[in-house]
């Protein structure tokens, strides 16, 4: 069983954003910037491009109000995404508020976020869900 | 019109990998890495999540393909996705073969391939198709 999938059974606790039958969003604790939100298929596949197809034509349209809120709640330019899978063996979209290339740089040190400031975080997003 | 509309009516010259109703795909002449992939929605439309949904429930089906064969063609870990869009007003999505999060940094310099070096590149992921 993979984090990911700890975290959507609620063995791991998480910042939770979003949920429905197919997908999970919550929030990165190691966020590369504040509101930087993960969305998990609920179903362990490594490979992003092998998540079965039903899954590839839902994530983005349940992405999208997240997306929006991301945007009303921290200020950027734009919601980013981005797909790399280099860590964890379980495919997933990172969502985040962009304001410069650098803000998608994952080679850069990652922010440090109390779990006061990842809540206020949270219910910021949520309020504009 | 901007510059991709431009080059999805042929008007400037590019190294086309796939074209449906909805979306061009070709590569990105400053890439990060070889084999670097734009998939451009063929609406005029400035931020991603802006795309009408019909386009968001389609590109990563149209962008699988190729990601197989990007991987195929070109030595990767697997493919990764970025979506940035602070520089072009039309909507576009990075498919990058990604062996390390610095594949997908775009704040490193771009690589410099000569047409020949292009069109290579664009006959190896052409194969894989």
């Amino acid at each position: 069983m993979t984090i990911f999938s700890k975290i959507i059974a609620g063995e791991i606790p998480s910042y939770k954003i979003a949920e429905n039958d197919k997908f999970f969003a919550f929030l990165d604790i190691f966020p590369l910037v504040e509101g930087h939100v993960l969305i998990v298929p609920k179903t362990e596949v490594d490979k992003f491009f092998d998540v079965p197809d039903e899954y590839l034509a839902e994530i983005l349209l349940f992405a999208k109000p997240i997306a929006r809120a991301i945007e009303s709640a921290i200020p950027c330019n734009r919601c980013g995404i981005s797909v790399v899978g280099l860590e964890v063996p379980h495919a997933h979209l990172h969502l985040m508020p962009v304001n410069t290339a650098d803000d998608l740089n994952f080679t850069r040190g990652k922010l440090k976020l109390s779990p006061d400031q990842l809540k206020a975080v949270q219910e910021k997003i949520l309020s504009k869900l």
